[in-house]
């Protein structure tokens, strides 16, 4: 597969796709990105890597930290986290506090902002130091001792930390948080202002498409347990939007609201994109438009 | 009408009703309270005043403070108070978040928890002193100079504050609270432990019944405004058993899971109850019964 | 009290009310009524009569037939019709099939069209013929012998009843509907095709402003029995603007999506408005204007 | 990969699989079958068959035929279904109301019974004769002449219809059937009656996995289409436990309250089970075991 052609093709066909999006408004210290950056970066497991536009450039991972937290949970607890968190798309917004209620306080999966704080829950309770000891694991699977957390970014999260603020209290108040609120979050926020280029994040999920392992050859998770997590990233990986993402990319992948999208075929490749302007789901418009693209011109979906 | 004799009747009536209801435990400070107390007093405009049984005894007035900040944000705001809060029934639990979050963080009405955390916000802008001035304010209505905060029933909602400090976070993420959270949750559950006998408590909500004026002669609120805060209080006074409370009793009233239920009929008479033991919906059992037969044995309904 | 001269009064300062709703869409036969009209009736205990403007032109009363269904159930069940019906105010609009769902199928109130619909169908298996007998109920209540359902509109409703048809089918799902759903339904059509005029409408309500008798002095309903269904007709008459009315107005009353209002005062009065423009939530805007001046005016609100 | 082997061990490990479920209660016809039936049959691209236990008895297929409809309606209109339907995992249970009030009659996805109801809608106006058709249409895929359709279990889903019937007129209420409720409703029920063994499934179903071709040639959907109905099923086919298959079993597939699941492996293989005892959501309990043993021995999973 000539996969240096059909990313240059992604990149023209993409400079005239009409985005009507825009940047997230919801943390100010993101809000200054340029609009108009775009970056895609594909690695194979065979060890090829193809990168264009902006793939080097840094971006806020966001919410993509997710998959990353509960793979290191999962290292740690195997089965037993899903006695706190479910497997089962949310149906509703990453922030929704509705299902939490009607369902005392477990929340759907670990990819909606409720699931992800109960999963940064089990690591304080965990990690020795948690915000060092998750840093040290993101170096670890990615293989970039350089990446670090944006604590500007990480402080605009506290800042503007009401509706996060509410679904930690609200978990609280059912008995899913062990730990202190305030701790717990400050976990969170950094996990969220990590910074990776496209490069970096594709290595990141490298070992979720190589059965565990990474491009160095460390046993991460077993095979077992990366295709189920493949499988969580496929049914719940974008919000209220996944099963669109699922019908036109047909790929296990994960977005965040700094406009990355990263996305794997199981034993094939990894891909990550990166274009800050996000529809009305929070997705970013043009990564999802790049990956169908590359679906349909490989056409390698899974499905 | 002989007011006497139908306290009495009911006390024995009382005796007899078989509550299956249990003490709140949702703050360990109350659960501690004997369940078999039992007390009323009445108050009638004309001047009598009428006690049986426990009604001399202190209690946590809880949620029934609700109506009384209610009252005192009216005396600052006047109409604009229902910019920010509602006047419909809810049709759901006193702590849910769920309409909340459809409706924008505009709280159905100020007798949830969410509506009574947004008075709670306008007071402490309101407000010099927030703390002492609302106290002053409950004994000048009153006339009970020794009224007072407890102080481990405030500790204990603080301790035990997760589900009401997500609802104050979820406000302030809609924009719904201006000052700071913890600030706002301080006041609030320094009201809720405010203490007062069945005595004390009927003579607080005088002016409710007397067109706005205490019993000292005091104009609090006008005519009008009384009279809009008794519909209040009719539509919304008992979470989602207001229906019921009205259809049986036919009384304006609120309620508190400390077991207290004070009730009016408009230029007549104020009734205050004291039972500990609630219902499903968090009402006081045989309060809501002794009101029943109240109501009956005197014809006085207000429909 | 003048209450001709109120009624004037209401009558020219209604005339600037800037009303901008419209009239109602959702049955074509009711969508042709001409927007401007407008009456009042007013009837006192004691015996007076009072009307202005449109007061004697016929109107669909609609959804005010259920405060009658509910009446008519009451005399030959009571307190039984409760199991099958709440009496609670539902925090939701008329048709909403949400709170159904989660709720067994067991309506919120008579007064929201799936608690009306069960009436109709207690009262399709209490009746021998259905259709003669309520229209007999109606004419000895009213007095006025010629009162009929309008057939067009009943054909009307069929024709465009999906959405009471979802209601019906839904509530039978659940077990709560005896009877077949389309003789249930074209029970409840015709029931909300009744017209009356202002003066009917009020005449109509006698009996529950005057302790169960009718003007003529039949006993139809008891006292306690009417009581509290001017409690529910407090807490749930006019859909999810009960609190609404019930603050603005501070009277029992129900209202109908043809425009009309009754309201009443316990053993003073009964008052019918009719101006087919609604609001939002389906109540004329009119109707309810007049009704807040008409309480303001007389000071005569219950609270 | 020896398939026969594989399926032997499934069968002796499941015989000992602790069934708790229960034959579906809800169509009385179907009330009737043997709890302890219990087939596989899977067949591969490359020409393979292989069945255990019951596999060549009939069995109703019951929302099985979802997917089939959904095809069907696929080659008529492409992409123009979704205009009507959506492609998000609902969150809810297969039959809920509630979303549809939120989103305005458009169903969540064509395999909850809601958008079932809209595909059937679209079939009855696309084709000439609709049951005639559609028979024909399955007889086609499957390669099976005598498929046909079970009319006493049609009848008994027609005598329980209530809730279907309640969604097919919200649906028509919003605008969403085009044709009559009750033809509707009939060709659904229809659809639902078809009986196949789990041999004559899984050939059904082979064109899914084969391409858009059926075993004998013929291009029923194009490469592309297929893959995107794949997708579907994985995020959406199995009611509110679509994620917990997709994470244990981790193949696109689709279940019936019937008992059976039809599961694939793009480009390898489809396979059908058989087990009428259903968990609380619908799904076949040991079916699903089955599947996700098949899963775990093959280490076929397409993540």
């Amino acid at each position: 597969m000539d996969y240096a052609s059909i990313l240059q093709e992604i990149q023209q066909e993409s400079n005239g796709f009409p985005t009507k999006g825009n940047v997230t408004l919801t943390i100010p210290e993101l809000a200054k990105v340029s609009p108009n950056k775009f970056g895609i970066h594909l690695t194979t497991i065979e060890g090829g890597d193809f990168g264009i536009g902006d793939s080097n450039e840094k971006f806020s991972i966001q919410s993509i930290s997710k998959a990353l937290t509960v793979a290191l949970a999962f290292s740690f607890l195997d089965e037993k986290i899903w006695e706190r968190v479910g497997v089962e798309p949310s149906g509703t917004a990453f922030n929704s506090l509705i299902q939490l209620e009607h369902e005392k306080g477990i929340p759907r999966n670990p990819f909606i902002n409720a699931g992800a704080i109960v999963i940064a829950d089990m690591l304080v309770s965990c990690l020795k130091n948690p915000k060092d000891d998750f840093l040290a694991y993101i170096r670890l699977i990615s293989g970039s001792p350089t990446i670090e957390y944006n604590l500007d970014v990480a402080q605009s999260e506290k800042d503007t930390r009401f509706r996060n603020a509410a679904l930690a209290n609200f978990l609280k108040s059912f008995g899913n948080i062990e730990n202190d609120v305030d701790v717990v979050l400050d976990f969170y926020f950094h996990q969220c202002s990590i910074e990776m280029t496209c490069n970096e994040l594709a290595h990141s999920f490298y070992f979720f498409a190589n059965e565990g392992k990474t491009k160095e050859g460390k046993q991460i998770l077993t095979k077992s347990q990366v295709k189920r997590l493949n499988a969580l990233m496929q049914t719940c990986g974008f919000y209220d939007e996944s099963g669109e993402f699922t019908y036109k990319v047909g790929l296990p992948g994960k977005s965040g609201i700094g406009g990355g999208i990263v996305a794997l075929f199981p034993k094939v490749f990894v891909v990550a994109t990166w274009s800050p302007k996000l529809n009305r789901k929070g997705n970013s418009e043009l990564g999802m438009h790049a990956l169908e693209l590359l679906t349909n011109k490989t056409g390698m979906s899974i499905f």
